[in-house]
This record gives C-alpha cells, sequence and structure tokens, in this order.
C-alpha cells in the first residue's frame, strides 16, 4: 500500500487480521465472485445428459489446472474431499492393494511429525500387523535424511510417509533425497503436501514420490475438494467404493462446486513464487521485530529451511492458549498448533516431537501469513502481540531469562 | 398452471426439463441465494478464534436441523461427505469396531439390489474372509422379509444391509421389519437411505437401523454433504482419520458451505409430504398416460410400494441408451439407470437383479420427478417421449407385442 492512499485511510473500524493461513485460507476473492456460475453447473458428471456436461467439463478443466501446478500427468490426479482423505487413502489404499497381490511387507516408516490424520491411520494399522516406525527429529524440525536411510529395511519396508511441508513450523522437509533412498529399498513413498500447495513450487514427479495428498482449502479453494495425486503405476485400491468415479480411484459423485474452485486457484500456480517472497519479507520483518522487542522470545526452526508463511514462536512467560484468546478479542486470528488439535489441552504434539518441554510447547504461538496479509497488519499484530505479551507476564509475575538476545534458533528456555 | 397463465406465455424458447433427480437435484434457490453468506463463514470450524465460531455454529444449527428430520439426536449425526462414504464408512467402520472388539461372527446379509458403493465394498470384504450373503429380488423390486428370515444366522450374520428407497424403482424396501428380525438375530443393521431423504418422511429410531446414509445433494443441497447416522453406541471405527472432527467418526475439516447447505434443506423437512403427494400426482397422470399412449409400455414395480417421485419405464422397441440421447437433444434430462453407471455399456444391474432379461433392461428409462417439476414439464415430456419411441421404433421396424393393454405391472416383455 502506498504511503498516499494509507493517508487518506478513513478511520474506521479496523478489520480483523487473519493470521491462521496455515489452519484455513479465505476463499480468493475471484473464487467467491465464481460460487454461482460454478453452482449453476450442479448436474451430476457422470450423467451423459446436458446437465452432465458442464460439471464434467468443470472438473477435466479443474484436473488439468492441478497437474500442470504439480507437474504431473492429468490422469494422476485423483479428487477427493480434502487432506485427511487423500492421507488416508494414500495409506490405506496402496497397502490394502499390495496386499491383495500378496506383497508380505509390513514395515512402515514416517516421523515424528506427521499430521494426525496419518499418526491415526498408522496407529489402527499396528493393531493389523503392520509395525510403525517414525523416524525421531530434533529442535531443528528436519526429518534427517541419514535417519530415514538407517532405518530403512529392503524386503520389509513396504511404506514411507514424509510431509513435504509442516503445518505447524514451515519447515521443508527432504522429501526428494528420502525418496530416492525409499524407492531404493523397494517401498512405496507418500508425502502429505497439503502445508507446500500455494507455497512452495511444486513439482511431484521432480519430487520422485508415488503418493501426494493436497488440500484445496488450505490454497484459497473452497472446502471439499482435495488431491491425491498417485503415480503411474502405484498400486491404489479405493478406500470410498462408489460408482467408478475417478477412475475406480475414489467413489462417490465429485463435488464439482469444490473441485472448480481448487482447479481455479492451480491455474494461477504462476503466482505462487511472488506472492512466496512477498510473504518471505513480511515474515522475515515479523520474526526480527519480535525476537527484538519481546524479550527472551525465540522462533523455532529459525535455521531451517522453512515455507515463507509460516512462524512458530516460544513466548516463554505465557501460556499460548490464552495468548490466542487475548488476541481474538484484540481482532487477530491466530492458532497454538494445528487446529485440528484446538480445544485439546494437550500442547502441540509437532513441538513435543521435536525435543521441546511441555512448558515450551504450552507457551508456543503459530503465526500463519497469507496472500492477502499486508505489512500493516504484521505491525498492527506485533503491537497487539507486545501489548498481550506484557500483560500476561505481569500477571503471572515473570521474570526475564536471560540478559542478553540468545541467537541459537532452537535454544533451550527454560520456564 | 392456470389456463389464463398459459394463454400469455411469450413464445420463448423452452426451457430444459430435468427429470433425473435420482442422479442428483439442482440446488434450492434459496441454498443458491444463501452461497455467499456461507461462504463468507470459510474458517476452520476446530479454531478457537472468532474465524471458526461462525462455521462452527452453522455445523451445530446443521446437525441439528438434520436429526430434527430424521428423528434421531444430533450427536448420532455424523458429516461425511455424502451418500458412497456414508456406505463405505458404516460398512468398514462398524466391521473394523467389531473386529477390534474381539468378534468373530463374518456372515454379511445384503440384497441385490444395493448401490455400487456398498456392492464394491461387499466384493473387497469377500476377499478378506468374510461371506457376503445378497436376498435375490423378484420383478416386484421388493426384498422380502421371509427371504431375509431364511438366511439370517444367529451367531455368524454380523452386519445387514438394505436399502431403503431403490434409485432406480423406487420402491420403498420393508426395513422397519427386516431390522427388527435383524436385530433380532445379533447383527448391525445399515440402510441406505439416499433416495428417501426428502422423498418420504423419515425416523430412524423407529425404522429401528443402527446405521444409515444420507447425502444433501440428493435433496436440494449442495454437493460435499453427506450423514451418517450412527445410533448412540453402535460400533463405529472412522473410516477416515483425521484431527477428531465429528467426535473421532469422521477426520477430516468440515465443509461447513456443503453442510449448511443440507442443514438448511432438513431445516424444511415439514414440506416433504406435501411435495410428495404433488409429485405423485404428476407421477401417477405420467405413468397412465404412458402405459395408454405408448403401446407395450410398461412400469416396473407399478404395483409395488413406491415413492412418489420415480418412474422406471421398459418401453419395447427402443434402446434405453439411444433413447436418453434423442430426449436429450429434445431438451429433456431423463436417465437409463443410476448415473454413475452412465457411460458403462451394461444394462441396469438392478433391473437384472430383478429378473428382467438383458433386453427389457437395455429398453429401461428412468423418471426421476423432483420438487420443481411442473405439469406442463410432464405434459411436454410424455409428447417428445412418445415421438422419440416412435421415431425409434421406426427405425428398427418394431411390431407391436400384444394387441391388448396388459395390465401386469410386471409383465414379461420378449423383444
Amino acid at each position: 500500500m502506498s504511503k498516499l492512499t494509507q493517508s487518506f485511510k478513513p478511520a474506521a473500524p479496523r478489520a480483523r487480521v487473519y493470521l491462521d493461513h496455515n489452519a484455513t485460507t479465505p476463499p480468493d476473492s475471484h473464487v467467491l465472485e465464481k460460487l454461482s456460475t460454478w453452482a449453476n453447473d450442479w448436474g451430476n458428471p457422470s450423467s451423459i445428459h446436458q446437465a452432465g456436461r458442464g460439471p464434467k467439463t468443470r472438473i477435466r478443466e479443474s484436473r488439468d489446472a492441478v497437474a500442470k501446478m504439480i507437474g504431473t500427468s492429468a490422469l494422476e490426479v485423483v479428487f477427493t474431499t480434502g487432506g485427511s482423505e487423500s492421507n488416508n487413502t494414500a495409506v490405506r489404499g496402496a497397502l490394502a492393494a499390495l496386499r491383495r497381490k500378496g506383497d508380505q511387507r509390513r514395515h512402515i516408516l514416517s516421523s515424528a511429525l506427521e499430521h494426525p490424520s496419518l499418526r491415526r491411520v498408522f496407529d489402527s494399522l499396528v493393531h493389523e500387523g503392520y509395525e510403525v516406525e517414525l523416524v525421531p527429529v530434533d529442535r531443528s524440525g528436519i526429518v534427517k535424511v541419514s535417519d530415514v536411510e538407517a532405518r530403512l529395511r529392503p524386503g520389509e519396508t513396504v511404506f514411507c510417509s514424509f510431509m513435504l511441508v509442516n503445518n505447524e513450523t514451515g519447515v521443508i522437509q527432504p522429501v526428494k533425497e528420502i525418496a530416492r533412498l525409499a524407492k531404493a529399498a523397494g517401498a512405496y513413498v507418500h508425502t502429505d503436501a497439503v502445508q507446500a500447495l500455494g507455497r512452495i513450487d511444486l513439482n511431484l514427479h521432480d519430487l520422485g514420490v508415488d503418493y501426494a495428498s493436497l488440500a484445496g482449502h488450505k490454497f484459497y479453494g473452497l472446502r471439499g475438494a482435495g488431491v491425491l495425486f498417485s503415480r503411474r503405476g502405484a498400486p491404489l485400491d479405493p478406500l470410498i467404493h462408489g460408482g467408478g468415479q475417478e477412475r475406480n480411484r475414489r467413489g462417490g459423485t465429485e463435488n464439482t462446486l469444490a473441485i472448480a474452485s481448487m482447479g481455479y486457484m492451480c491455474s494461477r500456480a504462476g503466482e505462487v513464487s511472488d506472492r512466496a517472497a512477498k510473504m518471505k519479507e513480511l515474515r522475515d520483518l515479523f520474526e526480527a521485530r519480535v525476537l527484538r522487542e519481546i524479550q527472551d522470545s525465540s522462533v523455532n526452526c529459525l535455521a531451517s529451511p522453512r515455507v515463507a508463511s509460516t512462524s512458530s514462536l516460544l513466548l516463554p512467560g505465557t501460556d499460548g492458549e490464552t495468548l490466542l484468546m487475548s488476541l481474538d478479542m484484540e481482532g487477530f486470528s491466530v492458532s497454538t498448533g494445528a487446529a485440528c488439535s484446538a480445544g485439546s489441552p494437550e500442547p502441540s504434539p509437532v513441538l513435543l516431537a521435536m525435543g521441546l518441554s511441555r512448558g515450551e510447547a504450552q507457551c508456543s504461538l503459530r503465526v500463519g501469513l497469507g496472500w492477502s496479509t499486508t505489512r500493516e497488519d504484521i505491525e498492527v499484530f506485533i503491537e497487539a502481540l507486545k501489548k498481550v505479551v506484557a500483560r500476561l507476564r505481569s500477571l503471572r509475575e515473570w521474570q526475564p531469562i536471560a540478559t542478553e538476545r540468545p541467537h541459537e534458533p532452537s535454544m533451550k528456555v527454560s520456564l
């Protein structure tokens, strides 16, 4: 925003600032504009009469746009209803198909950082005779390739799942290297790329994975559409059987409206790197000011490769949930961790898995920037954050820990 | 429409007539009006900040409206993304929970009329050690209670699934009696009620089933929302694991928009019986005229209890698919069977299961009326149908079968 525009801004009540884009993103304004048009294509895409043709075309166009954005062929794009379904389908669908073909391998390798949709499907697989091994992660938030390599068991490891971008820290994982090693060991490889879509440029063929999960609503689309990339030839039984939709990979009448919105956003793939650069500038400004202006604050995984849109803070002397609610009252939407675990009294499992203490994890705050985040948003947010942190600390009669600003990104903070 | 209104009608091109409401229904005009409002509640319902509260409220209100319409408690309503997912979840979710609890029973009882989403999940269960027995059905299209009773095996039968309303014939099945017997034999009972919602009044507690599947888009809602009714205490593991949504019964961020539309429509439950009465009048008029004016035509399951909105015709001397496409060109959307099987060269598996010959099934046409169907729609459709049937028959040099109008609803037609 230019200074001129800013000076003419009327003194209206400030709009809320949404900084929880990792939980979900607002639909893009063009998506909202096209809602009615898309909703008019309400026919069943499987119908061979006129009412089915418009929806069928929208789905085909969306599939092409997704494929182009993620560097795959359109036939490898399976529309699901979201990221959790894609994750569940990748794991269960691959394993069911492999078992059906007589594959006896039962070792699964994943990380301690995965989304609950994967953690829980793994839990259920343990009851079905699978051994699930989770690669531990340190405060860097990075899954180390050597740690994966050491645990791969050729002839036993059947499936690996490593997320591409962590939803809480924003750390970009070395999935390409992991996939290369896992494939060499004969395993199939899945990546949960839900937090990557629209945040970094994606080329799944180049990444070398067999399966990847994506969700439209994390990229300014409507809820109700996700994608499972399933590499040509990769085994996949449907998780949801139905009338043969998605080439027998996902049954059920397609959600044309949500799929159209996801396809539309994917057609804007060309904006991703510029938008990310803009967010990075704001995020870096934000983190620099927080570290400078809020005593004893730290940024998780500061030195690790991260997407531009996520900042995971530790603010000793505060309680994340109280902080969140105080900021909410001030007009800011942020999060203490994954939204799916919101309401749970437990601190973030991701931060705990990285070796943070419960005390540390309990003073964490996740700030998720988006395409519409402005410098003004960040500036007013910093002021509010400073004010709220100071108030919470004074209520607790909190004492500063160190007199010098620590430089360690993954420093220990004792509470 | 009064004659006066009709006489003033301008000679504009006639709008298309949609008579395939069993495949999907157009969103209600109020749903379309509310689209933008609902879409503005885009926050993640699990978020505890302001952006999550509106969506959370909408979901709660929708759940209450659904529960009220189907005669259950709100806690028994699990939102899914549609009918196929609900069907898959009921079967897999119940069986997984039962196996986990040590249940050794492996006999499943269902009918030959079920939707592909059930038929295919049963196929996959056969590979997992289950025995699936399908109760045969005759030309009445009714699953006979005595046929179910004869096949129930106390101590072996673990799960029964019988659809409430058939999607092709509209026949209402005696699910209440079946459920009573199955429960007495110790089995859990599911009903696919997708074609019942909004067509007949529903009270699932009274029906006595443990699980029921519903889909919003078959009842003038948006695609992307379905319901699995799961009776309090009925075993159910999630098919899709996630962040604990739907009380750990269905993971994944909720599709607020589609759920709101389903809830809204369910709040109009009071209209169902009047609307059905109006449709019945039109359907009866339609069938009477077809039987009278199209030689050798017949109506499947004419004497069976049926919903008011479905008419399944046999039109000897025509090919269903050619008929469908010819009618499409004339401006009418109808179907030869389930939309999910559209494009398949196979005739309707439902009609074949009822004992119709391939030849009969291949000359079938499904007409699905909806809330917006008018008498004029039906009248212009009959004229078009007569014209198209006559043309197709003359191309085939078809000879009439009988000189007298047959009165048997399930008469044999040799081609």
